[in-house]
């Protein structure tokens, strides 16, 4: 039985539908590092995009977990061996350093100091901006094994998950755009 | 000659065809560094998306082609500048340093021991699961010309190759994913 | 009123076109790094791309910035601050270090004789094919203020600009690959 000429157009309307949902104005971003520097370049790609309204997810994983814990808060009852790796780690953004000149912390101050002086946003700020515009951050489970950390020790932040790297592949393939920073 | 109906549905298919073609269910990603945390990281990725029936391409190069070298294996008749460079690069993925708190070997060994107690694959079990499933690496030829590598050092991998920067470029134009890892 | 035929199809058309616009066969790269290794591998990607007639659009940010330092060029007129920073940071790609092995910059002369045995091209080189080719770099503005950089301090290249995250962001969502090195 031939397609009818209304058939067909249904069919190719159909598969237009598939390409767009197959690639989204989305920003997909795997945040490994935590050095200071490429913390900031991501939050700023992240901010940037999202005031664009360009959809933002952000996949933190492995190191760059360490700039999501709160000093403030404390993580009780952890294996002494994480509690050691932990330990070591950064609290929070403001304890990254540079990935060079860091220079026992006086590179860090001299950036940090720049940026205020150029009226250029710390990494708090772009964080806090981040929630108000809707940057998804999701952290990689497997990792906060890995580095010891407790879900009790993360920032409080409006939009974050936990979830795998399926996840973070399911969402990614989806996406107009991929970084691994 | 206006077209007809028929004609013009026929082109839009063709149009359709062609940019379902041009994004392709796949994965590439450059493999430049040979750090341990983020050779763990890129596989974990690998592996992940060859899981979820994404076709997977790696592209090793600089660095990172230490990372499939043998050590059982033995490159001779090198000239001396690459044998000394090569002497001094990890042979395969059990030498590799993590990229930070690499504490003369501790840390890594602190990784490996975390792994092992959270059920987390090792680099060299990943490797295996990315072959079986059919993870495709290749090699930059280029580069292993500039680290003095030969491929009589390189480990068996059932679906290995050796290209240059054109063919990753004709492979990742198509993907639906890119990564720079 | 019911849809013709004829303005399905047209419909379609401009859904297709729409799909067409949205992903161009274009590279665009953020380079962050300085490292020489990092900064060879991103200028022998867009060397590559735009041999093979693709769109390259490089956005050089933070660190990587100083690579496109002439070191002949004299920037006066700059607060003492952002001259120490400056001083700091190499003049131009001869001055970039490898990310290791860099042993006080024998590993580096090394690379660099390999190359040159190899009949590989050195990143001077790779400058200027890449301004031959039609590669377009752009330089993050905010980060110039934030190294110190003036703008009377950046190599002649035919195809460069300044701007913010912003333009990336909006040349990177059309692209067909992004990569962040």
């Amino acid at each position: 039985m031939p397609e009818t000429v209304e058939q067909k157009i249904n069919s190719l309307e159909k598969k237009i539908e598939n390409l767009q949902n197959q690639r989204k104005d989305r920003l997909s971003m795997v945040i490994f590092s935590n050095d200071l520097d490429k913390i900031l370049a991501a939050l700023i790609i992240a901010v940037g995009a999202a005031a664009m309204d360009t959809e933002v997810k952000l996949f933190f994983t492995f190191w760059a977990i360490s700039a999501l814990r709160d000093k403030n808060k404390n993580a009780k009852g952890k294996d002494m061996k994480s509690r050691m790796f932990g330990a070591m780690l950064p609290h929070g953004t403001n304890q990254l350093k540079l990935s060079k000149m860091n220079m026992e912390g006086l590179g860090k101050d001299m950036v940090r100091g720049l940026m205020k002086k150029k009226n250029i946003s710390s990494p708090e700020e772009l964080l806090a901006t981040a929630g108000e515009l809707g940057v998804e951050i999701n952290i990689c489970e497997m990792s906060m094994g890995l580095m010891g950390f407790s879900k009790k020790e993360i920032i409080d932040y409006p939009n974050l998950g936990y979830c795998g790297v399926a996840t973070f592949l399911a969402d990614a393939g989806e996406s107009s755009m991929q970084l691994f920073i």
